[in-house]
């Protein structure tokens, strides 16, 4: 196997190990309506990429060795059940009313729009249980695990995702600026992305040096992953993609290539991914491999 | 003045400190939209008892005095947060379908579906964010907020209180048992009530016997809660309500009253209370005086 086979090979085994333990992640002897286990799960189990948990548990493989992997694991889960939730409460009908997500029916169109709320709200208050998990079963010292509360808190409240959302909401009215797009991408995406790495970091005691490499590289690659986004609404594959292409122009939604072109786009993609590898690089960790892999992985994607 | 109102000036003093951190407990230097803003605290500054975070002081003050009802502070800000979210969410025209509450419009009639929807997550979000502060400000030991993040993360999430929700849901169509009504009130009330003590509790470094006792005690001031709320429905001033009576009848709703009649309902919230008082002089306290005063509270309570 040649580098890109190897690394895909790796993403493809922590896809499914995430999976597996997603599977899990409500006990089956917690005593709860049948419907609302289901919706939340449908949600949960539903595919995608699983980037955000990959980079938890890349980030706690770069600062303390596969030896932290699995005490990662429990927080991999829960940035996983944000991630859903945001997701369900974002295609009910008042906010962007998707009938279909992966080419299948979103939430609210199998288990009714009640549902789809409440399943949401479950998962987002779970999220946390699982953190607490990571105390509880992996002996991840109580100190660490409130500092990871802490940024999740905030990086997916009112200052960070959601604040994120209602701005891209209230955009929808008219964005004049790159300001403003930068404002919605950093926090409806990026924040996520930084909490991750962060929070994998932490589970394996990473220093505050550390710690600020991991986010100013969850940072970049954030910000690249949603202009690449933008960029394959432009030049992307239908097929590979899953969506129709141009639904940007079409919505009249405004993005980085609306401002400033394809081409300088993509410059701009390849600048932020260059950055962020030197953060990492610059302080001194375990196993940053992994890391590294992921920033050229979603620099290249065509999905 | 007489014990009667000696408890209902303390209970008048507490709501108002309540409130007053409530207006402080979303950083005015946060950089978000201000839409989002005004959304949430709409709603958390739209009144009521403040039931929960009272109880939340009177177990810190039961088991620590009143050296300790700073501490809680935050704590009792999170469950009205928790609280606050699950009625927006409730109020939406896919669940309850609401315009007024309190006699203010609800949420979504002042902001949109869609940023009532966002507000509810980011208060949610939120709550957590306060539970860390009793550690980041007033040097709660992190093991014991842990404990708290763990109790709420289950009283308030897919087997606690949205399980409740859901149940009660589901239970529109056809309510045809007792042991299904109470499954409803458990979880839909009760769980968030339990929560309020036990954290109260463990702010103040409870014992597990002083948090079994506060268990109890929220358990069955819980149902009793709920059970006077189906009574007063039926019996109940309108005036004093600031609603319509029999509302349960109309929509349908079965009720305790509906279930043994009214003057049993009486009996079982009296029986209740009794077992709640005992369950607290059981255990060795310092200041058990509110939570005793608040169970009487409740249990005559005609609004």
């Amino acid at each position: 196997m040649n580098k890109t086979e190897i690394f895909a090979a790796y993403l493809e085994k922590t896809r499914v190990q995430i999976e597996s333990e997603l599977k899990k992640s409500l006990p089956t002897e917690w005593d709860m309506p049948e419907s609302l286990r289901e919706s939340m799960m449908y949600s949960l189990l539903a595919g995608g990429k699983r980037i955000r948990p990959i980079l938890v548990l890349a980030a706690a493989e770069a600062v303390g060795g596969i030896a932290y992997i699995q005490a990662a694991m429990p927080v991999a889960c829960a940035i996983e059940m944000i991630h859903t939730y945001s997701l369900i409460h974002d295609d009910l009908p008042p906010m962007d009313n998707d009938d279909y997500r992966r080419g299948k029916l979103t939430n609210h169109k199998v288990y009714g729009e009640a549902m789809a709320i409440l399943a949401g709200d479950a998962l987002l208050t779970h999220a946390f249980q699982q953190v607490v998990q990571s105390s509880r079963q992996y002996h991840v010292p109580a100190e660490q695990v409130l500092a990871i509360m802490d940024d999740l808190s905030t990086l997916a409240g009112a200052k960070g995702m959601v604040g994120g959302q209602a701005a891209d909401m209230i955009g929808e009215q008219g964005i004049t600026s790159l300001e403003q797009l930068q404002y919605i991408h950093l926090h409806k995406t990026g924040d996520l992305i930084v909490f991750s790495l962060k929070a994998g970091g932490r589970v394996a005691g990473a220093t505050e040096q550390q710690l600020a490499a991991l986010e100013t590289f969850g940072r970049q690659i954030g910000l690249a992953f949603q202009i690449q986004d933008d960029v394959l609404d432009v030049i992307g594959d239908e097929q590979k993609l899953g969506k129709k292409t141009n639904s940007d122009v079409v919505m009249n939604k405004v993005t980085y290539p609306y401002f400033i072109g394809v081409e300088a786009s993509q410059q701009e993609i390849e600048r932020l991914t260059q950055e962020a590898k030197e953060a990492i690089n610059s302080v001194d960790l375990k196993n940053p491999e992994q890391l590294i892999g992921i920033a050229d992985y979603l620099m290249k994607r065509d999905h």
